[in-house]
């Protein structure tokens, strides 16, 4: 089997995939807003047919939540099989008011296209059916066996996907997997992430009077839950910028001097990630370097806070309750469950006697870590060399695909983690963008990375 | 002129009274909300037809940003002059989902009125509007002058009211002022306010990067500035339950030992305190009672923060900014001006260098005192005596009307805080409510007080 035909194909074709991936970005699903759960299966409706127009045998599973989307094509007899997993839901757009163009309303500026889900995941998981559809169309047949597994929940940790993994190990059985949800170092300069963050997201509410009281008739006499909430959050990092929970770091194992080295020689310089986040100046645990901080070390973020007023203009209230989003990035070897026993006893501890608190599991997933000598690594940074004219670095990333880990753990597999982001795409921010060169060389990656993974002996 | 015949009209019409000052209460009249501009305006027109057909001469007076409501009767020739103030628009009825019944649809549960402004101000007020129609329908006149001066700014700190005041000495010179939106101590336990405190409303913006960040690409290396806000807001208040602000004390007298002595017999006592706010620990400044706390003490309240994401689920952000909105109460002798010089300077001493913050003032309102011993304070005494069957005792208010200060300094008149609320009314809180035997009984004091105001020699 040759590529180039496919390659050729997926040149001609690069219109229709644009066009086609737009429509796929217009639903609107939303994993975490229940308002949008009709939108959730709509997208799933879309993606199963496109995927069985393909070519390929397509199944809807429905779940407790969002429905997965599952679809093989397993006739290349004594090749391998690779499990490619994407995620078609998308993080919430808020805030509106924020976007240029509306969130699921494609639109193309410059060589970028702007929409929520535009990289995180649609765009990037859209590269690898485009790859697939090039290679029936053009060779009748694909180099290797393939799976597809698409879920609908991703944003939201993965409540029912793992659980499925657990349940089909044999239906799932693969000797690699494939997951484009990570990011290249620049435009030009793609990677190969080796290793993620786990994650564990929790509500904490903290409860003061019944209801809201009038400021000017109990202000100075009633503890405000919102203030409490903030002196509490105020007492989850130390002034080193360390979380300041205890036992956090005892199983946070210290970095090797090799992989630090290495990590400071191929990995973003801490003035290279202060420009891409839009800050002058670093925060965050001394002694590290800002990309040993994202990769190496827990992190511990306030997502958002509700409490009180919100509307135009002021309004007197001490309200009666607030509360606060949280999500720890978790690295080798914490267990979301040891650090969510840690956080409930800390907050126990520092919920002040006047107000009531209490805590709530939103998700949790495991930190996960692939050995970048294994063959499959190597076959996609060949892929990389041809499809972006560029050998890829092998990086550490600071995010969390739930999955990764099960696919270690419960199907014993690798997953290599071929990222087409670029730092600046603003993931889960307002003005989502996928940058196209990287949607068109992304495609044709894929294709030499299925190749690549059939021509081996 | 014997009152006995506007009480007999007073008590035969109150079905009719309580359907219109339902009719009054379902304007929106949000004067916060932009969005409810109209619908404050709305109020005011109905208000100004009501007050015309009673007969007083009625001028609705365009502002800045919502109109106010100036309606006369002055045919008393040679009788004192009364200035009778209310407020018709009403704080944002926030958040929704709370109310028993929709805070615009006014409902009667029990003996209670439910809606918001049925208490704050809309109810209040109007026992004086139904007292005067009364008097008229009965007398064909007034036992004094009448000026009313309704306005739909109070609830943002009557920003057009006060220079209004200053330009129209002229027309709205009185020889005393009445405003009914203070509290009793308690059902059939009246009192009437001899203080209030002054207020400082604010925003506090802090900005950290330029657009939200993914919290797992960049967790951990750039200051979260929702988290520096909490970091921050931890600061505003010591240990000892004292704002941490220095100089905030400085103008703050020390109570007087025989007034101390004097409300810690006539206030509530902590415990009734903490009954009323649904407490069940009290918080704030040692050294003082709670009701000390509330009317002798200026407070620092933290009424909403607006920051991050708010929805269902999670999301996994840095935001890129976050907003607090804070309120002073103030006592005599300082001045609003003069605390947001001390704060604006403590927020940039204490905003981190890894943020940026900016303050924007919302409202001003000073402290303001009236000597009890005026007469017009013991005609309003002895109205009570008569229309609640008890004597009220005086009190502090622990709250804030704008123009009660400017009443004093502009006009030189004494204002009479003839209070009608229930400490269980939730001024400013879902569930607002009008204890309806107040209305009724509040409508008998009003009468009782003109008529005791016209009988001065």
């Amino acid at each position: 089997m040759e590529a180039e035909r496919s390659l050729l194909y997926a040149r001609a074709n690069r219109g229709r995939f644009l066009e086609e991936l737009k429509t796929f970005l217009r639903f609107p699903s939303v994993s975490a807003q229940p308002a949008h759960a009709a939108d959730v299966k709509r997208c799933a409706q879309w993606l199963a047919e496109h995927l069985q127009k393909i070519g390929l045998t397509v199944k809807i599973v429905p779940t407790a939540r969002h429905p997965l989307v599952f679809a093989t094509w397993l006739k290349a007899v004594g090749r391998p099989t690779v499990l490619i997993y994407g995620h078609y839901d998308v993080q919430p757009p808020e805030p509106l008011q924020e976007w240029r163009s509306p969130p699921f309303e494609p639109n193309v500026r410059g060589e970028d296209l702007f929409a929520r889900g535009a990289c995180d995941d649609k765009g990037q998981m859209f590269t690898h059916v485009k790859a697939l559809e090039s290679l029936l169309r053009t060779q009748s047949a694909l180099p290797v066996n393939v799976k597809c597994l698409f879920e609908g929940e991703e944003e939201i940790g993965s409540p029912n996907l793992l659980p499925f993994v657990e349940r089909n190990r044999k239906a799932l059985a693969a000797d690699a997997a494939v997951v484009s949800d990570t990011q290249m170092l620049g435009p030009g300069r793609p990677a190969i992430s080796y290793a993620e963050r786990g994650t564990l997201a929790l509500e904490l509410q903290v409860r003061g009077p019944r209801r809201d009281l009038h400021s000017g008739n109990f202000g100075g006499v009633a503890h405000n839950p919102l203030q409490a909430l903030c002196e509490m959050i105020s007492q989850l990092h130390g002034e080193d910028g360390r979380i300041a929970i205890p036992g956090i770091y005892d199983r946070v194992g210290k970095p090797k001097g090799a992989e630090r080295e290495y990590l400071s020689e191929a990995g973003p310089s801490d003035q290279q990630i202060l420009r891409n986040a839009g800050v002058k100046r670093p925060w965050g645990e001394r002694g590290f370097t800002l990309y040993e901080r994202l990769t190496l070390r827990p992190a511990l973020t306030l997502n958002g806070i509700t409490g009180g007023y919100q509307g135009s203009g002021g309004k007197g209230i001490i309200p009666a309750h607030a509360t606060a989003k949280l999500s720890f990035r978790l690295v080798p070897d914490q267990k979301p469950e040891d650090v969510e026993t840690l956080f409930r006893e800390h907050i126990a501890r520092i919920t002040p006697a006047t107000v009531t608190s209490s805590v709530r599991t939103v998700s949790r997933a495991n930190p996960a870590v692939v050995d970048p000598r294994r063959p499959v690594m190597r076959a996609a940074a060949s892929a990389y060399g041809k499809g972006f004219g560029a050998a890829p670095v092998f990086l550490r990333s600071g995010g969390t695909i739930p999955v990764v880990s099960a696919f270690q753990h419960t199907l014993k597999i690798p997953t290599v983690l071929m990222g087409f982001a670029l730092p600046d795409d603003r993931l889960h921010a307002p003005n989502e963008k996928f940058h196209l060169p990287n949607f068109f060389n992304g495609v044709a990656t894929s294709i030499w990375f299925l190749k690549a993974l059939g021509d081996r002996p």
